[in-house]
């Protein structure tokens, strides 16, 4: 039996009309998304953000579960109408895909894997890598997602530097800020994460200079933001031997064009913009677990507690 | 100025005898390493196993630290010669190398990195990986680094299943044994890393059999010994596309012998016997880095107090 899925969030539509059917059809789940509805009765599941005209859910009499694309639903959780099972917005997926990324692409450097997944001379050297806890490990960045990669490289020992702007503090993480605290950051590391927003203050801040502080053989990863990073200063560096490597994800123009130097040089490693899912993608897949889970009978994923609100 | 270093553990000299005096030079640390002593005034250090004859430590008069090789001291913490600060060896390196590795190869094949380490085509490719919670990895054996590595992997939320001979309980691992449980963990597992020791019930553990069991695309991970995997069969099911990959890091004979197929199969990566370091190797690390310490006034590791008596 195909569900009807009515999808009562207007101005994010576009961002969803694609995807939602797709994920839902990767999840073996038959459902038709509208965004007219003409027979309430038939309804299945409502997806709702806060701000949409839907006020009056009544006539939503076989509806399973209204799931709330917002984290927040203090401005719904009073509305008497909506008596059915009702979900917020719980994506942790951005969080813990930045983390496994940092986590993995640091753990490949500090192994040094790339020797051995290409290995065309069969080379055997025995010689063990240094434990975690004899690297240095610099984030660049210290927001929700810094600190999660930073907590993420501790608990594997790494010695974590945490810096940021203004003063912070995080168990396990040695945190520094400002200019002097950057400039001690990169002399240390023997791998540098970009993890910050795109500023005025944080465009090219990894420009000829600062670059020119890091260790020699040192490497950078960056999942931040493209303009984090001077290209042509990143270049040279490698170029020179300065900077061991750099694995990149994000980019000033994506896709990266065809022609970018990136692309071809030894000391480079591109990655598609992959480090995290786009916001609507892990909502997506938060919204088609719902779903799933209501057809299986089993328990809803972050159900409202109406007693207490959220 | 060349210091003395004592290695009074006679039993163990030939599997330090080269590898303690490379380390030191490592470290640029100048050093003598003698096992006869003709002026005990003038040793630096003492090496020391409490197997050892060496019993009386009192013409040590300048020795700035005594060094035990063994964890367990009680059989010299009442020595009353032995004045001069005693350090107990404490090598977790063995465990976190093996984390380090293991997690390190789990993201690698979790997150799809050979495709853009490698990349000729320069193919651009958003689309994201799952995230870890959405895998499963059976970690074959829960001795002390098979629990260490599980709970790693468990707290990247993997979903970790534990497989051992007889029950077990870990928390956030689900934990399975007997032969049921082999069945069960290979049938569900992303991932499958072995790391049982070698003995004739695990030999040849995964068969062409149970090989079978094992999901399409699974990846397998043995940083355990050999023998544990039959190569043919591992072979014969990546030649016919039913597993995807795996990453060796043990072999039947080693160095993996210059004709071994492994070495040439497009799915097999080898990596040289590095994911844990040998005994003496991190033993000699933890001798040469407290020497290290001693010389530039720093605390010295694992140090004793004698009233605790460890």
């Amino acid at each position: 039996m195909t569900l009807c899925i009515y999808f009562a969030a207007p101005a994010v539509w576009d961002e969803y009309c694609e995807l939602l059917p797709a994920l839902l059809a990767e999840a073996g789940i038959a459902a038709e998304v509208v965004t007219e509805v003409r027979d309430p009765a038939a309804v299945d599941y409502i997806i709702y953000a806060p701000s949409a005209p839907l006020q009056d859910f009544t006539p939503f009499v076989n509806c399973k579960a209204v799931l709330s694309l917002w984290a927040g639903v203090e401005r719904i959780v009073g509305n008497a109408t909506l008596t059915q099972p009702l979900c917020r917005m719980v994506d942790t997926g951005l969080t813990e895909g930045m983390v496994e990324w940092v986590v993995g692409h640091a753990l490949r450097h500090h192994l040094g894997m790339d020797r051995h997944i290409v290995n065309p001379g069969h080379v055997w050297d025995p010689t063990c890598p240094p434990l975690a806890r004899e690297r240095v490990v610099a984030m660049l960045g210290m927001g929700a997602l810094g600190t999660a990669c930073a907590e993420a490289l501790a608990a594997l020992r790494f010695q974590v530097l945490g810096w940021s702007r203004s003063p912070k503090a995080v168990a396990g993480v040695e945190c520094l800020h400002g200019d002097a605290g950057l400039e001690a950051a990169l002399r240390r590391a023997d791998i540098v994460v970009t993890l910050l927003p795109k500023t005025p203050e944080t465009e090219n801040l990894l420009d000829a200079r600062r670059i020119g502080w890091m260790k020699p053989g040192a490497v950078i990863l960056n999942p931040g933001r493209g303009p984090l990073i001077e290209d042509a200063a990143l270049l040279a560096a490698l170029d020179a031997g300065a900077l061991g490597h750099a694995t990149l994800d994000v980019f000033r123009i994506e896709p990266l064009p065809a022609d970018h130097p990136f692309w071809t040089h030894p000391r480079v490693t591109v990655t598609p913009h992959i480090a995290a899912d786009t916001r609507p993608r892990g909502a997506a897949k938060v919204l088609v677990e719902n779903i799933r889970r209501g057809e299986a009978g089993e328990a809803l994923l972050h159900l409202v507690d109406r007693a207490r609100g959220y």
